[in-house]
């Protein structure tokens, strides 16, 4: 199973990180984003959205970190980091698309500016990266995880951008149940770090 | 299970269009937008997003368009519109990952601020509506449906703010297999359309 990979992406990171939790088999390959090479005639053949992360899996192609988080869940993770149940599993959904909404158009995208010099509306990322981390701040105010009350991959989608908020000039200290979720997720066996979290 | 519900919404129309394909029953509340009910107390306490949808059915309760989509097709819809399969699955939650990312801060956007007059950068979703459509309708060159071969709740997440592109500004008349997947799903048995589609 191979990763195109990004070290200092927090995309590719959640694939990683998910992996390492649920010791599934992952080669990565770094891609040489500096050069262009997810924009280039290869990467776009697998991903037409010119973006990494990329999962190739035999025959099997995926693009998007939630995506690819099911997919490895489904496969390796099972019922505990995926639960099947109606309910529980659109509990975990919801924090899907706040990864591929709120966390990418907030802290991520203010990295992005900060860190990359890539052109957006700094105080637009930065009022939503305010209000995605007050949210998830009071939603964990009484509870452990993000959804369903057990580590899942809500957890690996919603924490790496949270992470390394700090790049794009998000600061998460005054966040304290945040702090606390975020401790408990790097006590997990298998959890590893990213650069700069 | 009633639905806290806006005529006008796309991401509510995408929840009434899909039980209403796979005959689920659904209870509409209308909420009254205008007066900022879905800001007040009531609403805020099953969902402090301050966003509708809202679905509630007995102790459950659920925010996010494509979680109660996913909610639905376990509970109603079955594996026809949410397969298990791993690689499957993971085809189809790309595009929900879609829905929730490229159409919410692309056409959405637009339409809310074309429409509602909400502010935010109309530039940038315009050239992010592009984007995203000319990426959909390479896709459907060679394909009838969004994933796995068949209409799946992926078609659903993504069709209501395309079909409805025109009202911020965005002419969807140019994209002729993305015009010719439209046509497909509104001849589904059960489709239902909404003001402006």
């Amino acid at each position: 199973m191979k990763l195109y990979d990004l070290e200092l992406s927090g995309n590719c990171y959640k694939v990683r990180l998910f992996a390492s939790l649920i010791n599934a088999p992952l080669d990565t390959v770094p891609v040489d984003y500096l050069q262009g090479e997810h924009k280039g005639e290869t990467l776009l053949k697998l991903n037409p959205w010119g973006e990494i992360p990329i999962l190739e899996d035999g025959n099997v192609v995926l693009r998007d970190g939630q995506a690819i988080l099911v997919y490895l869940a489904n496969k390796y993770g099972g019922e505990a980091w995926w639960p099947s149940e109606a309910h529980l599993q659109a509990d975990v959904m919801q924090w899907l698309s706040v990864a591929a909404n709120e966390i990418q158009h907030g802290p991520n995208t203010s990295r992005l500016i900060e860190k990359f010099g890539v052109e957006s509306d700094l105080a637009l990322s930065l009022a939503r990266s305010t209000q995605i981390l007050t949210l998830i701040n009071n939603h964990l105010a009484d509870k452990d995880w993000l959804a369903v009350n057990r580590p899942t991959i809500a957890d690996c989608a919603v924490y790496p951008y949270i992470s390394i908020a700090h790049e794009g000039g998000v600061s998460v200290d005054e966040y304290t149940h945040i702090q606390a979720w975020m401790k408990r997720l790097e006590q997990l066996p298998g959890y590893i770090s990213m650069p700069g979290n």
